[in-house]
């Protein structure tokens, strides 16, 4: 085990709609925080790449990677952009895990960022729909939550999933994110309010879906061997796995399953040596609701069909046996795209230092995140240990 | 050296306006291509990168990794897009080249790719400014041919270097196109013609800049071992070095010279274990003929301010003591901005194998890339062996 990676920093900005900072701001914001929390030298730091799904449509601005090393001060060292939609961060953090693995790179930072508030809600609508396969689905008006309604009635017709079942993820994340300084809404609410809330496409409502969030989230990431060097609290990366699936709904045997997720899990897993039961905390990519209901059941906390009564047994709280998204999730965190990826691996890394507080899973050791991009054309699984 | 990492074949689709494809078409053209020069089983290839900078702009679509793997049939590997503006392809290679080195995969399919037809004219220009520091140059009306006329007209203040000099790039790669199917303009062009083109940005002229074009390039890469199975002709990435600078022009203490390619270069030369006089042929990002004057300087084929006398004594024509550009470089071959990168290597690799047919450099054994993002802000330089 003694080429693991090891995340030795991690920090975010607050997420929301940040109508006073651009995304040069928050970014080194994120980016320096992490630094920071690893108490490195900005000076050992030999990589950057940034999870970012759209700055060239949101805010007129690519190239990313070059722009972070120049405002971070960080000299001359590498960066680039990668995209894999909604999983851009997840991605960011798997090359960061292949950089350093490789030996090209000893020290990286990692970020995720998106701005995404600058535009208005139909064009940052119309941003997103990129990250589906456009000939097929956005041209034609089929937008996410078009897309995951067809998932989530489904699913309601497949399993006998009810509209209340599609308000529990809501009701759960915000609570968490309560007690989430970084999160976007830091206010319960209860299940009546989800269910009377504005209907985007049938069955989901405003409160099914996550919100249009700016934010950036950063890590820290080295060999195993240099984190001792910098930290008495590594967390240790002991799997990354990831599979692809059509971008197209329409090209798959199902629609209220993601293969990809249960693949990257099960490929995960299996290269941790661990098996679900192993796992103490989650983060699981919840855009809508009926996502976090669908990914219950695919990375194998419960049987198909079983997700939305996994949620009302409790099983997915705080002090449940498989506690999800503790940090609030994509729904209450806010879901700055190319940010959730890396934000969510922030969340895992407090857990597992028991650095979390009040959301603090007791004794966590082993977390799995997973990251999608589109409808689950993207999975992008983690393992990490304390 | 027994963890070099190998291409084992290449592929293009000819680069031009290509009204009647969009970008799923050609793509996939230059995927199979080297999918089927490399003689690999399509489920051989275990991870897929692509090279794009804002397909999001261009054509509404991003999340073209699982867009790519989806259309190629290529089953559930792992697939992402990397983003290093006009050096996007070139970090496409690097993501690559570690993710071999990693232990993680084993056979890559390396993609670039743009399509900047389908918008007008000044939608392209400013979809391309993005790559400037937009809040200090492109939104001010900076554009490129105008950040590269800055960069000329002071070179030619500094050394003296002549309208006659800023022709010569485009005389040479026209001629070095006319040799190249996949060429975007494969005639010659006077230096008369040259010089009464146009004018974009003075002292810059219509045809001292690259074109806007539609193409992709593909290779597929693996380690050296497993080379050895497929093909008896491997070209091996003997380094890869990035750098990066200010994005913005006036924070650099000369406009004359790029720092990112003097130390991208050293670094990757000092990294393969040779000098500059053992290559023996080069390909030069040239999307403004300027850009291939102080790239000839930058990488010490001309000293500094020589580039100019450098292409008058006909050094880096094919034949020459240090040819550049014998694909016809971004000029002539065209400049789809997500390819260029992954095009310049598939050039390098024939000439290494000697497949360069009538524009082959005799007995070329070692050469290097050069792709830059931006005005320099990003470099990625490879050196290839045979």
């Amino acid at each position: 085990m003694s080429n693991r990676v090891a995340i030795i920093g991690v920090g975010m900005c607050k997420f929301g709609e940040l109508w006073d900072q651009n995304l040069k701001d928050f970014t080194l914001e994120a980016g320096m925080y992490a630094i920071f929390d690893a108490g490195v030298p900005g000076s050992d730091i030999d990589g950057m790449v940034i999870g970012n799904m759209s700055a060239g449509r949101f805010t007129n601005q690519e190239h990313l990677g070059a722009l972070a090393v120049d405002m971070g001060g960080l000299g001359d060292i590498p960066a680039y952009s990668v995209e894999a939609a909604c999983a851009s961060g997840g991605a960011a953090v798997r090359q960061a895990y292949m950089a350093i693995k490789s030996g090209e790179h000893n020290v990286m930072l990692v970020l995720g960022s998106e701005k995404m508030s600058d535009v208005n809600q139909t064009e940052a609508m119309n941003t997103i729909s990129v990250a589906s396969d456009w000939e097929w689905e956005g041209m034609f008006g089929a937008t996410f939550p078009a897309l995951y309604a067809f998932m989530a009635r489904r699913h309601m017709y497949e399993y006998g999933t009810t509209e209340e079942h599609l308000a529990l993820p809501t009701v759960k994340n915000h609570a968490n994110a309560a007690h989430n300084p970084w999160a976007q809404f830091q206010s319960p609410v209860p299940i009546d309010v989800v269910m009377k809330s504005g209907m985007l496409a049938d069955p989901l409502r405003v409160l099914h879906s996550a919100p249009v969030t700016d934010g950036a989230a950063g890590l820290v990431m080295c060999s195993e061997e240099l984190a001792k060097k910098y930290t008495d609290t590594p967390v240790f990366i002991e799997a990354s796995d990831q599979r692809s699936d059509t971008l197209a709904l329409h090209d798959r045997k199902s629609i209220t399953t993601m293969n990809a997720v249960v693949s990257s899990t099960k490929g995960a897993l299996m290269e941790a040596n661990l098996e679900l039961k192993d796992i103490d905390v989650f983060e699981l990519h919840d855009s809508f609701s009926i996502g976090e209901i669908i990914l219950t059941e695919d990375v194998g906390i419960a049987k198909k069909g079983e997700g939305g009564k996994a949620l009302e047994e409790g099983i997915t709280e705080i002090g449940g046996k498989f506690p999800v998204n503790t940090s609030g999730g994509l729904k209450a965190r806010g879901h700055p795209v190319g940010a959730t990826g890396v934000a969510q691996i922030v969340e895992l890394a407090l857990q597992l230092r028991g650095d979390a507080e009040k959301r603090q899973v007791d004794g966590a050791e082993k977390a799995l995140a997973v990251n999608i991009g589109g409808t689950g054309a993207t999975s992008i699984v983690h393992v990490l240990r304390r």
